[in-house]
């Protein structure tokens, strides 16, 4: 099912459930984890979070961001950990610096407008050396977790990254940077380029610093015309795929159900789905080249205990087994926490 | 290809190329028009908006309604008009008032949040009859256009109406509107019961005001999972569209590429598509039972008139020449008038 033997080999002797999944390889039950796990649904983050000015000074605090990565791997018991962090460190990193917002999300005071604009911006491991913060939490997770779980290190896809840099914050529409696509082809793959030289630097600095598996995030891949998704997003995520063959990786492109055949065709092992794919669509879209993980629309987790159980087991029933559960996006803050218990004990028993 | 005799004899007589297609009768040329072409895209609309303190007093002023709905007729050559109008005086209507502020979109100060919230509002012809200035409105169209164009009458369809009701404003994921389907199924059912029932009398007095055609506007279908679609959607929109045999009916359901084959299932006429779609995804899962509208990403219109007259070609051809021609969402307000011209202008060489 997999293209690296050598992920193949490594996994198969793993003793963890979440890595012989990814790597294709029969479980006894499907592992579960669930993406934005470390996060406000949980009172201990909270409690975490509030030591802090703003959500940059505790992002670029290793301590904290160990601690908040393995909050939900002890109160939730889920298979995996993610490293607490943002996809925006990298834009940061190479020269564009942005605000958090409290209930609001990012904003970047300054944007990319022009080629003067990009060739300023520092790419690759110049970079990424200044995500050092990551790699260090990164480090004191891995050593705190003791092998309990495998750890998931991640970035934004270039497209992604691309649209933030460019829109300055979230966007209905994104017209802004899907106009740029349009009017300056050229200057947006410099920029497309700069980025994924800088995410492969990054993600090489993660595996060093012990992510056992990357996931990419491509969450405004919806945006995208089919055309400009194929011409814009997937070679640069088949270019990131390519340059680090030795651990397994995961693509999740939100909203793309139309570029499921060709990510099938790239050199990652998992794709993430959102909660609109049905996993027979999936399935066939993927034909069965890739593991699917997903993806349980997160509203569900608001409903009562039989309703979760219910929902849950449909979607397990619809995978046949062999999958990688989660939700189809990041759990929303506000979802009671008796909910994503239900939710990852239905997986478990 | 449609299941009304009576609109497709109707159809046949009209010398209108908007309406003969969207019948499934063949044309000379596909027609084209742009959702949102009375707007801001225009000088001359930007000068009767200032006239206004709001927006609402805008939309309140029939004749004001009327000169905006024909200035895209008159400067664009479009072969259709759809009357200049929100699909929250529908809420409004029911009791649920709203504020448009500038830039950033609609707001309801109340929500709905209760069995009592959803009791106190008007349904049906008690709510349509407050929105008399529509009528007039259409009325004053109808006679200025003097049968140059055909005018499409249009309404939110219900789980869109009901997202803006629950949530109280656009969203990035609508959780708290979702989050009613899953908690509150049966109070969800009655609300999109009383939004039906009001939409259905609202669009029967469109008709008799002289619209030729109905959009229903599903803005937010993508938001939801494939079986809450089916459930909380699809079944209000056949109750519309049977309880209006009389005049055909485009269906636009942006981001449900999941729900088109049931879409293809409603006695309506005309689906309309998003730039996600490709025209030969859309044909298979419509199984050739609709005439298709749709779907350049509006922002090819920023680009160079090359560019433009290229992809608009390009779409032509992957449609076949047997559709009605549009953008895949509502013209961004910024996109520059000439860009929209070469778009009309290639459609009519």
């Amino acid at each position: 099912m997999i293209e690296s033997s050598g992920i193949l080999s490594a996994a198969n002797e793993s003793k963890h459930l979440f890595l012989r999944a990814a790597a294709g390889v029969a479980t006894e039950r499907p592992p579960v984890w669930l993406m934005r796990q470390a996060g406000r649904i949980l009172p201990q983050y909270r409690a975490l979070r509030s030591r802090f000015p703003d959500f940059k000074a505790f992002v670029k605090t290793p301590e904290a961001s160990a601690e908040a990565t393995i909050q939900p791997v002890d109160e939730l018991g889920v298979d995996a950990a993610i490293i607490f962090s943002d996809i925006l460190v990298v834009p940061e990193a190479m020269g564009l610096d942005y605000e958090m917002i409290e209930a609001k999300g990012p904003r970047f005071p300054k944007v990319i407008e022009n080629q003067g604009d990009v060739s300023a911006l520092l790419s690759g491991e110049a970079a990424a050396i200044q995500l050092s913060y990551v790699y260090e939490a990164l480090k004191i997770t891995k050593r705190e977790l003791a092998d309990r779980v495998p750890l998931i290190g991640f970035a934004g896809a270039p497209w992604t990254i691309f649209a933030y840099m460019i829109e300055g914050s979230g966007s209905k529409t994104f017209s802004k940077a899907r106009r740029m696509l349009y009017v300056e082809p050229h200057l947006s793959h410099t920029l497309l380029q700069k980025i994924t030289d800088t995410t492969i630097a990054y993600l090489r600095g993660q595996v060093q610093a012990g992510a056992d598996l990357l996931q990419l995030f491509d969450s405004w891949a919806g945006e995208l015309p089919p055309a400009h998704y194929r011409a814009f997003a997937v070679p640069y995520l088949r270019q990131i795929c390519e340059a680090l063959p030795d651990v397994p990786k995961t693509i999740f492109a939100k909203g793309a159900w139309f570029a499921l055949e060709d990510i099938a065709d790239l050199p990652c092992q998992v794709i993430g789905l959102d909660w609109n794919i049905t996993p027979e669509f999936a399935k066939q879209a993927t034909g069965g080249k890739k593991v699917l993980q997903g993806n349980l629309d997160p509203c569900t987790l608001y409903a009562d205990a039989a309703t979760i159980k219910k929902e849950t087991k449909k979607m397990l029933n619809a995978f046949g087994g062999h999958h990688i559960v989660n939700l189809g996006h990041g759990v929303y803050p506000d979802t009671p926490l008796d909910g994503v218990r239900v939710f990852v004990e239905t997986v478990k028993e």
